[in-house]
């Protein structure tokens, strides 16, 4: 409710057209209304193709599937991440259209295509392939939000040689998400040779004084490349979903 | 030196114009040259206006000067982040030009004006009064690079109406950067109102429980709102450099 | 024992009607019991309808079900938390009266009603749906010590429209107690909303910077709205009790 | 703005007293001062009597005196926590009335006395002799908003007597404020001996294993009594608002 | 190997009773026997009974039965700490004499009953049921190097009076183990009721806020009765094996 | 107030000697002062030439003479622990008879010679000189509860050989006191040699990973050698107040 | 490629051997591949004869026998760590001349022998038994690239006899490989009493205190004994391959 | 004293050329010195121009002038650690000879030249310019045993070419030293660049998430390059030891 349909409300009351009691019915709402304006805008844009989007973890597979009719029955698409296979197999099984990507543990349902946009690729780099698993799930993301994903894997910094040979491939990305598990190294160097925003996730791959993501975390918290940005351990979605902001007036 | 540099040298290599030594001179540096690319492109950005940033903690007022001087006779600006006052003092009588920030613990001299820009303002949002000075120095570093920073203070979540009031700049925002301490519920709340990117920053503001900071760190990289990113406790300069990062093709 | 009754112990003494003997046997016991007079008190007060509660957690359903039998024999209702469904099982084969949730994974045997109170709804509010069974133990628990739960759940901050639409039943509330994961920001916005007490639950719903919640734990204690009270993670059952100590004059 | 404001509001704007412009303007800042209305509530109560209350870490004495006059001009009395003596000396010098505890680092400009209020004595407890400075930070902020203290200081659980001594205080509190540091183990006790709202308040005091307070802290989040609720390190503050909130229908 | 051994071999070189060679072979291993005489010492008294002890976790069956089997050859007993019932059965199935404790997760063949001593009992204290497998350990360690354990299990301090009836027997202990897990309050009470030496075992009972032991574990170092001590983590042997050593000159 | 005083008590109520009211005030405080027992036959024994312990850290000069004059009353003595030089300069102006050691950082005045005690030596071991600090602290304590302290000072294990040449007095020793900071190893060693009881203390002495104590803490938590016990870091007085209980029986 | 060959290309582009676009194809190449001469280096040196080495941790079998055929195809051997029984039986079962040590959870194909090395042996010594999986690792590390382990197992710092027996061996070694859990104490004892360089491996053995190794580690890196280097906890591996470097130019 | 000494010792005592007492006196000694003998070979070598070191950190000026004119009468050089200016100025007035390094904060008195190596030179880099203090302790103690420091400074990951530009300096070297705080990254790339032993240091430069030099230990420890050894936080000291360690047969 924008301040026109307030005035036209205000208008009718006047003209008699609409009776006080109900104008105020009308107005009580409007606090929550109001700020729902700016939740709506948002959702707006994201029914243009966009996906809902469910986090499966800790979720059965019925009250996912549950979840997913609602959604789907708005005619929107659903994307749902962090589905270990075997809850993928009961989901599939009774969620017509459902397909699975057992690397990125996500899964979606898609009436309608994601919607065109303008911006250039998001590279998701990984500095091993035991980060792929993340960066799949970033590049789901990616997908289901319109956005192009250009993947450079397992390009860790102690093989230097590997990630310069794919620099002109960092060059050209609008957004650069980096995504590395021990120490945590790559959005570092990345940082350094990129002009482009890069988001750094860092992954609960390694042992010991990995501390399970949080020394990647920290590492990239505290890089020596300025202007680098940090999502939560093994969040390839909130990564995904952060290129979402920043590029959401190029193509949506 | 890109390809067709490479290409016309050995053109004229073959054609006899260059000597070998000298060609060889020329390619001795390219390896580093070439990755160098990145970086002097960065630079070259930077160099149209746009200081060169100096570290100051931990470093001597005859450090500073020194470099700060080294950068000013290339032609470009320079911005100082974290000095103290009485070290400002010292800095301020040794190198003619330079004005301070007390608040936000910053200076700079700038030679020529910054670089014009066409992206949209940058809210600058502060849960607390506290956190201002943080505040400050991403507001000195976004004036820096030319962006234009709109000021939102002490609109703390457990007020919500203070923050609900300024939603309409919020809007308006091409970046918005939040700074909250305590507990860092801040970012949340925004994160649900715009849909522009959100750079959350969290401060060592609050005692016990707030960790100096690390309980809104983990708060904000842990938030509700989808595509919300983090930069290291207490670095206003590092959120500003990833708007910069953000907005990079928007006028610069 | 109080000191009438030590009087007329001493009384009867000196009277001659108890002997020296069987004074100072009565009288032995006396520190225990005068100390456990609060206890009892405590007690008798629980006595009329309120359950003995067992932590069902590291416990053997034979040994759930011994102990319940002794409380029922006293003829206090019992409620267990704690269990998981197999656990469930086993008792609810062994234990007549035996009643399961499994939703709030608490169990329970109620010979008699739980007593009437003339205290307000307690709110019972979670920030998502994975809090949802932490909420439960907390209603299942109030229930039992015949206090009035009030469900609003799944009004996290991000989408402020869905807490502030409730907003009459949270003012309706004697006590709230606020339960959620991730960031834990929501007590911070409940404790600027309403002046009633806030008794904050941190889950440990999240993962990664979520620290099993601990993130959530420290952002309430930290948080900027003043007199927020918090309990251990995942702890439904303590925020009930809690609640029943500060309503304990308002109709028990 | 309640309902019945709307409702006149509307009834004007039907007989033509108030033009449909000049309503709209009023409705416009409805969603927020609506949401105030809490607030606003809260800040009524506050006003008659209470003091606002001015966090003073981290503020300098200017900032403090400034506030202070403008919450004074309201004619609100003003509570400042968290002052050293030095930074007293400036404020008593630069501010009329205002008066200082050493002890409870807190001051005050009491223009009017706390509101009268019906809840029986708020028992603040200390396990040792350092924990009184939080204790008579609880202390100050509780006669601040009309509330009566009870000191029982220095009842540690290695010498149990004391305490057990000063059990009839403790029974005869309205709310027991329990103030320890190094092992925390005194709410525990004081729990179990009390059917009261027991609020655990953690001091740093201690070294090594002490962890600045947070040993106390998580064992009085994990104590063994129920429904102790806990606030942060240090928060006399805290405790006593929280006694605030739980006592605020009983004379106030 | 003691002086008067050397003296008594350099005077048989000298006599040519013994050659050169060989007295040099003797001597070659004197600095490693010279430092054995304490540990020969040590396993001197404990072959008088006492059982060699194996640390069960981690070990295989057929490990434990092949090391114990080695120690019952030379005649001492074997105690064997940590094995789950599983293990247990199969230990049980391989090695004669075996029996098992499944409470205190403690076996032993014990050949010859444990030695006679003059110490008086062994407090061993819990504050809760949970807790009870840690002070079984202790027991069945006690038991094997002939100590005489005295159970006094959940007296936790939320019911002081539990605590406070068992006082005699607490009183009539030469050494007290106090275990518990939670806050771990039980050792700061119990070292201000008894003048003996306290042993604090601190268990890993709890959830959240108890950090698996560690709180119980900080809150024992920084107790406020002075001179308590602490071991590990759920190490009710290594209790045990302190008390031994505080008792070793009364009886073994 | 044992139960013999109880019944001569009783006996004088039936007799008439005692009145009711008067037997009654007697009684009144009777559960205080019988749990008091322990602590009264524990303070009877310290009042015979030990010392009253004073905690000096936090408190003031002004303070700690008002407390130690309050002691010295009674005619015992007093021993003040923690007091850097500057305090101490002032306390020995203003309290007759005080003498302070600025190694150990404690003073004292002790009017009557300790007790003679039948104990034998307690050997105060330190791995560096760095530790000799928190050694003489408990040297100190030792002396003031009539114990025998023989100090091994700098003999940590990079250089074994300075160890084992003390090996006599290592033996000889009642108790043992281990202190070490950085890696913690002596007492593993220490606990391998002797069979008596060993109390390690971790110090704070080391820099980075050593975690200000918290690294010898752990170490001697988890030492290789079985019995070991352990006190909060740099409690010198801790250890020095565990051998007091070991040793009770033996001279106090 | 060094300065001779870029040179000689330049040569015969002069010369017209070589025309413009193939010379530049060559250079284009040049930055990556002049940095890739050290990992070709390298890379040349592990070619003879030694293998190259897979982590077998988070890889599916398949996986692993796809790599590891890879490599074998170049005429390498291959290494994999950490690989579990049950995964290990499915690696033989598909990879012909793959042999399995479960002690080491190591496998390895060997087509021809590891290289002759001139280097004396690398001493692997062990705290306890625990912690000999990891010394497994170490060994089959060493053997893999042509040194000789010399093992010396079970010589923890409780029994400091069992290591001063085993001191000739230590002194014989190049390169000395302490791996101990718990308190970590062994690597300052052994750094006292060799002069070769001391790389320490922390082992996640123990419980409570030991916290999953990091106890160890810290210990190890703030060792009294000087000069000591340390590794990640449980990484045999890391240690032989830094003992690898150490001893690069003596027989490799 | 060596098995030749012995066997000579015997033969004289057999000859009668030295006496059983006498003898005894000389073989009493010897467990220790025997042990002491790796001691003293290295403290040989040690003296061969090899200062003596002391830990200057938590000593007065009076402490170290002490203990370094008791090891400059044996003939040694002596090198002094951590000393801070002020403390060095007290040093240089009561010490003849001695120089002071207020870069590195270490002082020496060098009676003779270090001995003459063979080995290469020890290449010192650090990712930034902050680091460099820790840098010149390592230099400082490189040169006082006689090793040759290559420093290469301020070539952190994120401006890749300035590392590149220096890589003939790192693979030179016979070892090299990476020093790096933050995100710690520099080690894994070099370890990347070089075959030669890396020892990574972690500097307590950064803030906030650096937490003081944890992360940058982590990330080392952590590194995805094989064979990176790690010393503690800001320990230049004792990487130049490990490096004298690897290198201690090359010329000394």
């Amino acid at each position: 409710m924008d301040p026109r349909d307030v005035r036209e409300l205000l208008e009718r009351v006047r003209s008699g057209d609409v009776t006080v009691e109900s104008a105020l019915e009308g107005l009580q709402e409007l606090p929550f209304r109001d700020i729902g304006v700016a939740a709506v805008d948002h959702h707006r844009a994201l029914r243009q193709g966009v996906p809902e989007i469910i986090f499966g973890q800790g979720k059965t597979p019925e009250q996912i599937i549950r979840i997913a009719e609602e959604i789907l029955r708005t005619g929107q698409n659903v994307l749902v991440t962090r589905i270990e296979p075997e809850k993928a197999e009961r989901i599939t099984a009774g969620l017509p259209g459902f397909s699975y990507s057992s690397l990125a543990r996500t899964g979606k349902v898609a009436h309608r295509p994601a919607p065109e946009r303008l911006a250039g690729p998001v590279a998701v780099i990984t500095a091993g392939t035991s980060d792929i698993p993340i960066a799949e799930e970033a590049v789901e993301t990616l997908l289901a939000v319109g956005l192009q994903p250009d993947r450079v894997y397992d390009v860790g910094v102690a093989g230097l040689h590997r990630l310069l040979s794919r620099s002109e491939q960092l060059r050209r990305a609008a957004v650069v998400i980096v995504i590395a598990g021990m120490e945590g190294a790559l959005p570092s160097v990345v940082g350094g040779l990129v002009a482009a925003p890069v988001i750094a996730v860092p992954t609960s791959v390694g042992y010991g004084a990995a501390l399970g993501g949080f020394t990647a975390l920290f590492s990239m918290l505290t890089s020596c490349a300025s202007g680098v940005v940090v999502v939560n351990i093994d969040s390839g979605f909130g990564a995904a979903m952060a290129a979402h902001r920043m590029l959401l007036d190029r193509g949506q």
